[in-house]
């Protein structure tokens, strides 16, 4: 996908962060974060991410390619970055990105990732342009 | 994939099935109900139907190919059910699809699927085999 | 109460079922989920449950000799099965049962059970016939 | 039950007060909120009351005689009321009543009542005398 | 402030208590409840304090001095207790005292408070005279 | 408070950011975020930015000086901003300003903001230096 430079920048300030501290209400049997929690949260920021980057109505309509590569135990701090991928005619794809931090040390890893495609509608439930 | 009569079986039996009301506490501004809502109940499906099949400990790696065919609307039911869809050596892929019900008239359309990967794995959260 | 075969039919498709990992966000300080959770998600089945039936809008009425049999740990699956127990004029009986399985061994028990009382109404709230 | 003045007076001051918001968070689709929202928030106050009465470990055996009067509309207050109804040798019965009061006018009626058994265990979990 | 004697006693009227059982699903990783919980509960106390002071709409638009005392270990109950401080000309002032109970023992000590300041509006979001 | 430009770097790293959609499950019965859910998530996002600054234990002490500028409503995004404000010998004062944006227009607001002292502790509860 070849952007203008002012929709790149659009691009840059749809960028969306969430942090979270990971508290018991979130967590699982094993102590740490359900990954169904992760996709709520994800797709969430999704939402948001292509939402502020055109101000148009949004729906879901594909989630694809989340992969869990860490876990994240109780006590965690994540962020959560939600970043256009690419944009389509009326579509556009929003890549996710989650992090982990300790509390108490210094150490940032990428824990899960994914992609959400949303449909740009207008009043009447029906597809619109992304870019006017 | 050949999978024996009596693993066909297990297969049967671990069939998962949630029932839920769409009420105003898990619905966004367009009156119905968030995408990240409904893939985080999925998920729950996707662990106890992998759970079930074969009462081993079990960690998501994985959700796919999660299409929203159909808007669920406030006030709707909805059934989540969930299958196992093949199984490798320490995975096990599940296939969770969900249903909508009106409230008031007699109608079932399929509205979201998925495909949800997970792991088997020890106390040492080392993988172990699905089939012993 | 004499069904005819229609109606015996009418209330085996009714049946309702929800299955429901007990996570720590659900549980008490006896790390065993609070009863007020398990008549929760009783009442909703039980809803679902006379919904389903005859598809008309409900409003409960009466809650009714629920007995908690056996707890519930955290890290169990409940499953909460719904049934019509019996039909009166404008109100209907379900009659919910919880059962317990264990995650990593084959085990179910009846945990808790109970009668709920629904009443049909209009929309002007008038009690209406659940048999048309 | 003939009781004496200072079991009396232990029973006075057990008696427990919630009041609560009807917020849309927990109303259903006909704008009320939802009966298994009450009956979880009654069987709270019920655990808290026989915990305030005898200061012992509890927990819930049976909910009986849940009877809703009246609806309870978003937007309302809500009040539940705890007291001790009778005791036994090691159980004890609370009576929960829900009074409803509107937000921008002096009314106050009884919505919901209802009766708990719960019985006082020790770390074993055994049944112990609710009066020492 | 001098108040009348029948307003002192709708002072006394509107004194509004919430008992609350510190379940896991409200505490942090210490093992309390969260600081940011405790407050949601004195605001909701506070609003419902000034509504059931003269019934009229508010808005909250201040929330000053809250200081925690002590900490809320899991397993306590606490009250929030709350009572009108001051009665401006469009304004209120609500305190919200919160006290500790041991679940197994006779102790009651107060653990937080703060000041909540409200503003009437009519419909039109307008500020009105809190006394008519 | 004079801070060295090692120290101030901290400082800006520390910045903590959370967005989240304005959902019909936290809003009120004016169809506007409930204040209190908003103190909520600052204090969350208060004792992240603590944590983050330099990643020891916090708990929270003081919440002061919170102003509700402008009504928040349903289908708003919201984002909270931590800031460290200054820094004590064991304690830290943290700055959250929340922005409301609009989702189909451009328009960034400030519509509360408030101050949080938190202090560090050890694993025996007793204070410990904000800076080694």
């Amino acid at each position: 996908m070849v952007v203008s430079e002012s929709i790149e920048l659009q691009m840059q300030q749809a960028e969306t962060r969430v942090f979270k501290v990971v508290f018991p209400e979130i967590i699982n049997h094993h102590n740490t974060m359900f990954g169904g929690r992760v996709i709520l949260m994800m797709t969430e920021t999704a939402f948001m991410t292509a939402t502020r980057f055109c101000r148009k109505n949004f729906v879901i309509v594909n989630a694809d390619k989340i992969d869990f590569l860490k876990p994240i135990p109780a006590g965690s701090l994540i962020e959560m970055v939600g970043n256009v991928e690419s944009i389509g005619n009326t579509s556009i794809r929003i890549r996710v990105n989650v992090f982990r931090e300790k509390m108490k040390d210094i150490e940032r890893v990428e824990v899960v990732s994914g992609v959400f495609t949303l449909v740009a509608i207008n009043d009447d439930n029906r597809p619109v342009r992304i870019l006017d």
